[in-house]
């Protein structure tokens, strides 16, 4: 019998769990509350319960090589959670190894960054199957990512690695909330594409076109959806909006390949919902920002796991680093 | 005992080779010429010469784990060149491994960009011993450049990692001869520094002091060495150049910083001759391009490897990849 883990995904709302082998999720994805404004401990106790649940249903602790955890902000090497998840309020702080081992008879236990872990998922079971080296670029609320070298997941020493949202790739750009100006994110991501919209409405040389009167009637109700739908309608404003998105983009993913040459880059997230459209205007954008030798040996591609690519990543790195 | 091999250095004018273990370069650098113009299967016997060289006085190709060779250009995952050694006519195309095999009963080979594992000899022997991540910067004619993940030289699947030189740092800005604009080869290379100081003397406005009397009586003759010999003497105008190249860098640092969150960021080439003030100014730029979380678990180190680094780093990647 092959080997499993467990893999938990933790979010601000819920927390998903699933045993993960090497063909995936074997069985239900289990949901139970987050219970963020609890604090940190009553959330790591969440996790324990469903921890419990699996392996209770599975066969004990003992028949799981270990558990991984994909959590919003960074994990040391030792396990705690080093910062960067503002929405989990006393999460900060919490070592999330030893209670694991504690409380299931010193079951291993490994963690990444919920985007990053996403990384691995696509690697060995969605749009990176068969390669060694990719990137993954999340375009969601924000633009995150996350980077395998050599087959494994690169989470760098702190965890920190794959913050590729804030590339810069507009020299005085757009403001970040980062402290630079012309990050990525600013552009590419869902909230950049609407704040795109947005200003373009707001300024007097913009033709009037079907879309920019939406925008102007109802501003707080633009989505990246609607731009791309009217990106479909082909209204040359959406169209414009989209056009500077995939060309920031296409920086981004230049500088990725130039410096990575992964087999391949894949892009997901809510924005990715769009499609083709999104794809071939961003391999047109990269195309120009990378060395011709190592574009042509890089495919970009569309992430093909869904809303369980979290659990799935973080059962995978419990797989990749435990025997 | 332990492990040995033998590293390769390959130049456009010397082939350059050692004995090489755990402690380092074990005797002597043997020094051979590399024929460049005689065709690329001239340049691979002169490699076999020289390894029969060294084996022979090092106990027979029996007492070696393998060769590493650090080469010019792009070498694919097989041992073909596929290009990038524009010094090395004909060598593109050129199988590198199977040659040595055969010549030295089975003896394994491994192959990677002489920049970028330079990147490996700084882990295993210089500024990043006793750390898993580190980015190298090598200011020289170019940028080139290294990154070793998880303690390995990290080279992509067709040898093509690394390509840090070409990260675009400056919308619209100078010209490259890879078809972009504003990358930080540009600026922060030796050539990037010379042209920067010849270019300002072409402007009206800019102030006559020494080093610009210097730079206008003899342009053909400034190199990045003087520059940095009138920043010594605070020239206002050889500063102004200094601070534009370390700029221009910390913003590529900022980059690899943010995307990789290496534990060590490595300067090293013939730039870094001029030692801690292009240090101190690129700390001072980088920390303006990154977040400061990462940032503050990132050293910005000086290059500690000489003129033997690409033996050493060849040497060590046999070392780490066979056994």
């Amino acid at each position: 019998m092959g080997k499993k883990a467990i893999g938990i995904d933790l979010g601000g709302t819920a927390i998903k769990g699933a045993v993960i082998d090497e063909n995936g999720i074997s069985g239900e994805v289990t949901r139970v509350p987050t219970e963020a404004q609890s604090g940190g401990q009553r959330v790591m106790e969440n996790i324990l319960s469903l921890i419990e649940k699996l392996t209770g249903a599975g066969g004990g602790a003992g028949a799981f090589v270990g558990v991984g955890i994909g959590t919003p902000g960074f994990v040391g090497a030792d396990g705690v959670i080093l910062g960067g998840a503002e929405n989990l309020p006393g999460w900060k702080g919490t070592q999330v190894y030893a209670p694991i081992s504690e409380r299931f008879g010193g079951l291993r236990a490994t963690a990444a960054n919920d985007v990053t872990s996403v990384a691995l998922a696509e690697l060995k079971y969605g749009a990176g199957r068969g390669v060694q080296n990719i990137v993954c670029f999340a375009l969601g609320t924000g633009v995150g990512g996350g980077i395998v070298t050599n087959g494994r997941l690169y989470k760098g020493t702190h965890g920190m690695a794959g913050e590729i949202g804030h590339i810069i790739v507009e020299t005085g750009g757009e403001p970040c909330p980062c402290g630079q100006c012309g990050c990525v994110e600013r552009y590419a991501s869902a909230t950049g594409i609407v704040n795109m919209a947005v200003g373009m409405a707001a300024q007097k040389d913009t033709p009037e076109t079907e879309f920019l009167k939406v925008v102007k009637s109802e501003p707080g109700a633009v989505t990246s959806k609607l731009v791309y739908e009217y990106v479909a309608k082909e209204d040359p404003v959406a169209i414009a909006v989209h056009e500077r998105a995939c060309d920031m983009l296409g920086r981004a993913v230049g500088i990725m390949i130039n410096t990575f040459s992964p087999d391949k880059v894949v892009l997901g997230g809510g924005v990715m919902m769009a499609g083709g459209v999104v794809l071939e205007a961003v391999k047109k954008y990269a195309a120009r920002h990378c060395w011709p030798a190592i574009y042509e040996r890089c495919e970009i591609v569309i992430a093909k796991m869904g809303e369980d690519a979290g659990v799935l990543g973080a059962g995978a790195l419990a797989l990749e680093e435990f025997d």
